[in-house]
């Protein structure tokens, strides 16, 4: 009996990132690109009122309205939150869902290449991350698993295993060739890797999986009134995954002054400059460079 | 007496292009740094609510509506409309200017580097793009005199002499370090050459200016009823500036097809996959290479 039998693709979930939606277009013109034999793989267009409106949203961020006292709080009716509760409804419900892997397919304007964001460290994850890592030389892995898969609010957190396919860099409301290719090869990675899964047949892996793993978000410099007073530092500029150091400058503020990062350990920066984060001035993620094991 | 008496700087003609935004911002707290001797430099945020709305303009491009004809259209009414007529009003108006310098700041998502877009190719535009030539090793200087300044619809068309500097990539909402460092070093070289042009101590400058002259605009592959059914190749993806010839792949269709140009010169493409094109499925512009005699 398979482990998973059925996968949703989840695409345009921001309504501005458009590999995932072009992607759709083509697997929906083309269903055996993702056919696999042993499970059913649906997809879904999350947001379509974003891509009309060339937004990312229209009221709030769909990709934030997945925890469950969200998902049942009825006062809660914008268009994102009322989406949720129809997602949820339609692939879910989170917590006992009937789909069993949710793929969902991000862009971002940091220069990430090709990432995989796993939410568990399980054999499934670890075994997955291996063998993407063994098929596709530059795909890089994320682990968000400092915390349960419930407590996360991502769209992908509805199904029992959930994950984040975040290709960069490219700008909001674009097509880059480069980009559309690196997702769509590592979809085409992950439903084959779910494949072998089902019929027990994963092929030998390493014991272990050079990944990052999460550890806090930082802030762009502002003033008490929270208007921005500086930007990423050119140095770190489009350097996603490349390490910084207690000391190393990480900001420059408009008036010339150069800040430096104060850490405890090696920090692998991403989501650097992401230009969806400003909402919040987010600068940037910072995550630990690990050794995962495989677990079989 | 001097030619130019008052020069105006405008930043966030389109209200998420921020590079300009912040150094009206820089500019507005240390003046010092854009005041010469010869001439008055006023500052002008254009679209102030563009900016607060993180878009690029509200309901129109502010940055198409300086035609005389719409500026005296009082039908026109939509806020960039409104903006227009009023900018008209306090840097022109168009044709009896009392400015006589507008110099206007864009990004681009495309990778353009440091471009400076001159609208005409008399004494002063072509001893300019001269000198910023001499003066910035990777400036690009394109020509976008194919029709008079008052037929161009752009704001800095209000005055006599026009300029836009259009720094990429970066995406839209987005702050970089290296394109904010750009736009500020290209802009303090047109006020120095300005300054010295008004002086008549403009320093000696080579015959001609290597730079590019715009020749029309391509259009993404879609279907009759306007729907994009490809993208700009890989192999042009970020080549902006370098040479594409008759038979080079330009497109690859989201099945998978390679469309390959089909033009009868040496074509220099620009404005590569700009997102902001995309309203009009506009997937670049193609320019010529020339060598500008430089007029004394």
């Amino acid at each position: 009996m398979s482990t998973f039998n059925r996968v949703a693709i989840v695409g345009g979930t921001h309504g501005n990132e458009f590999s995932g939606i072009y992607l759709l277009k083509k697997w929906q013109a083309s269903p055996a690109l993702i056919r696999r034999a042993s499970f059913e793989t649906e997809t879904l267009f999350a947001n379509p009122n974003g891509f009309r409106d060339n937004k990312r949203y229209l009221d709030c961020d769909l990709n934030r309205q997945f925890l469950p006292a969200d998902l049942a709080n009825m006062e809660l009716s914008n268009y994102e939150q009322s989406r949720a509760k129809v997602i949820n409804a339609q692939l879910g419900p989170k917590g006992s869902a009937r789909t069993d892997l949710v793929i969902d397919l991000h862009n971002t304007t940091s220069n990430m290449g090709p990432t995989i964001i796993l939410l568990k460290a399980d054999a499934f994850n670890t075994q997955l991350a291996a063998y993407v890592s063994s098929r596709m030389e530059n795909a890089v892995i994320l682990f968000e698993d400092h915390c349960s898969v419930e407590e996360h609010y991502f769209l992908c957190s509805i199904a029992d295993q959930g994950i984040i396919v975040e290709i960069g860099p490219q700008s909001q409301s674009v097509v880059r060739q480069d980009v559309l290719d690196w997702m769509d090869e590592m979809t085409a990675h992950i439903l084959d890797f779910v494949e072998l899964f089902n019929k027990n047949e994963v092929p030998e892996l390493p014991a272990t999986v050079s990944a990052y793993r999460y550890e806090e978000t930082l802030k762009l410099p502002e003033s008490e009134d929270g208007e921005r007073l500086g930007m990423v530092h050119k140095n770190v500029q489009d350097a996603d995954f490349t390490v910084l150091r207690n000391g190393d400058p990480i900001f420059t503020l408009f008036d010339g002054t150069e800040v430096c990062w104060e850490g405890d350990y090696d920090a692998y920066p991403h989501f650097i400059n992401e230009a969806a984060y400003y909402d919040n001035n987010l600068a940037m993620s910072l995550g630990k460079k690990v050794e995962i094991g495989v677990i079989r």
